[in-house]
């Protein structure tokens, strides 16, 4: 058989692809979104995975929103309006290709900020969208671009991870929610709040939700991934009634529903009187772990490297001088450090040289030896000329 | 925001719909083809389950294709060829989703049989695929209409439940497998087998996969709802590794992967040295309740009525004089019996006035309430004129 159209210009994902290789026992890997697995709570699910054999009707076919008693828990949990619904998807990244699909004609214009997650550029890419960059600053998304791009009245949606963006760890600012949800009401583009890192604030103060400034014209994904854990395939998106229907109706036929036994156990971690403590936990954990990893950059890395500072999320942005990023990665995996190159996060060709570096799934001892290996392997391609 | 184009016409599924009224107490269900959950192997996956919080690596990120000690028995298990794979899915349905989304364009011509599936209806509808109909027989479909669609060389897929097809519960012989097969290979059709009943045989002989004879030029869709549970959402597609390789890419964007706890599960559920007695025993049950719905059929219902007998699975197709059967399905539920009326199974307006009824999920004092119900109906819809 032939390839579908849609399928043929998709990038297979790096991520997962080096998955395999970058969990062999003498590379150190930043280059995954992982949490560490040592921080699940797995204690606290103890009683409910093994409560679960008795509780049959849980291994039934259930509905395809979800299990009923989670989605009351999230109705009251979020506040939803009264017009707004829940639909629990497979991880919140099958809740962005439900989206996608049940909105998006190919030919479609998606706006998405530059760099930008992978697997965000692989649904939209599927569907055959248009997609635009908007590039980004410390703040979020370059408003001005952004109005520009809104002002041609053919943008549908506009994609974005407001909090601790993947790859960069950007965090917009206030002013720059309230003005992207102002912009989308005036222009009636719908914002897809994408959030799986909100609750990894290890500093500053939270602020809204970007849609929280738009709720008519944004969908929200959570993901439950990264604080409870990602083997369970848990996410959620919310929104208006009437387009949380249509993301059903796509949901019906690509997977019926997701695991019930699961919902459940996520159900009653979400309500265990342990979890607030255990996500105070992981988020100390991962500060450490930031702080140590910036403090092997500062001291091992060449003056010429930048990296942001973050305030939390799983991920750091460091900027080199104009080099072959794909080449710098695939020689720092040979010397034993798994990092994602920022060619991977762009559509375009139009790259930053930059690596993503992940601080979540590594110690602080090997966090430093990675920088030290990897100063070599920058030392080599960003000064030979 | 609008509906995609391509999600326009898709029909909610009527199953789905009524899942939750169907559940009400004073209604007696033949409506979903939901397996019995008294039935469940719950005992034999109470020691992993409640194991499962001591793997933390089952809860983290797992590579797309699947949890690999399963990959590795479904390949020892169902003994693929060195040059076929593998691929988990979140139930057989997304299997059936990531095969249209990798391998259909719209346009594209699908040859399915007449009545099929409402989930693979909604699918290629999705996938705004050209569906063909060939019409069934009581030993498969039409040959010859089969093979006049085929020479026309513009058919991509031939989608079929050789063992005991949804909805009406028809086996293909020997000879139409065979005959099927070496279409396939003959015009270069893709078969797509959908196997989720093949285990649930209750009578006569097991017969050979349907793909086993055009082994590259189908994929195997297996599904674990009916032989595990539906709840933990897990089914498998295989063939060609070429033809894998496209539906791993697909499931990336979809859902990365499928719940890793719950493929742990089912390896051991498969593994368990009681796992084939518990096959029999729902096989057995089964058989007793079949048995029990046709004894009831013939004894309750207008002779009018013509019911086939199956040799496994979960439903039988009830034949009626030309009538309303969405009014009938209505009243039906109204009178306390839920049921499937025959027009959701076509993807045109010819369908044959049927109802499905399922045999599975209600004891044989229920089904046999459930026709005495039914016949009160089917007299007052079909008697009137």
């Amino acid at each position: 058989m032939m390839l579908a159209k849609s399928l043929q210009k998709i990038k297979p994902s790096y991520i997962r692809e080096i998955l395999s290789v970058a969990n062999s026992p003498d590379i150190i890997s930043l280059a995954g979104g992982l949490p560490d697995e040592a921080t699940f709570p797995l204690a606290l699910m103890q009683e409910s995975l093994s409560n679960l054999s008795t509780m049959s009707s849980l291994f039934q076919y259930g509905t395809t929103a979800g299990y009923a008693p989670l989605l009351d828990y999230f109705r009251e949990c979020y506040q939803l309006p009264s017009a707004h619904d829940g639909i629990v998807c497979t991880g919140s990244q099958q809740g962005l290709d439900l989206i996608a699909r049940a909105f998006i004609n190919p030919t479609d214009k998606v706006v998405m900020e530059a760099p930008s997650y992978l697997g965000a550029i692989q649904v939209f890419g599927l569907a055959q969208a248009n997609i635009e960059s908007v590039s980004q600053q410390t703040d979020g998304p370059n408003l001005k671009e952004l109005e520009a791009f809104f002002a041609k009245k053919d943008v549908v949606l506009f994609y974005a991870v407001p909090d601790f963006h993947n790859p960069t760890g950007v965090c917009w600012s206030l002013e720059v929610r309230q003005k992207v949800g102002q912009l989308c009401q005036q222009y009636d583009v719908t914002l897809i709040e994408d959030a799986p890192y909100r609750e990894l604030r290890f500093s500053g103060d939270e602020l809204p939700l970007a849609s929280s400034f738009c709720p008519d014209h944004s969908l929200l994904l959570r993901s439950f991934s990264k604080i409870a854990t990602p083997g369970i395939r848990l996410g959620l998106v919310t929104g208006r009634s009437d387009w949380i229907a249509p993301l059903n109706k796509v949901k019906q036929a690509a997977d019926l529903h997701s695991s019930t036994p699961m919902q459940a156990v996520l159900l009653d971690l979400l309500q265990h009187n342990e979890f607030t403590h255990h996500l105070e936990k992981i988020r100390h954990l991962y500060q450490t772990r930031y702080e140590a990893l910036i403090k092997s950059i500062t001291q091992n890395l060449p003056s010429y490297c930048h990296v942001n500072t973050v305030n939390g999320g799983m991920f750091v942005w460091l900027l080199l001088p104009k080099c072959n990023v794909d080449a710098l990665a695939k020689s720092a995996l040979e010397n034993g450090v798994a990092v994602v190159p920022s060619s991977v996060f762009y559509q375009d060709n139009n790259a930053a040289s930059a690596l993503r570096l992940n601080f979540t799934n590594a110690n602080t001892e090997e966090l430093n030896d990675a920088i030290k290996r990897l100063a070599k392997v920058i030392k080599q391609h960003c000064e030979i000329k």
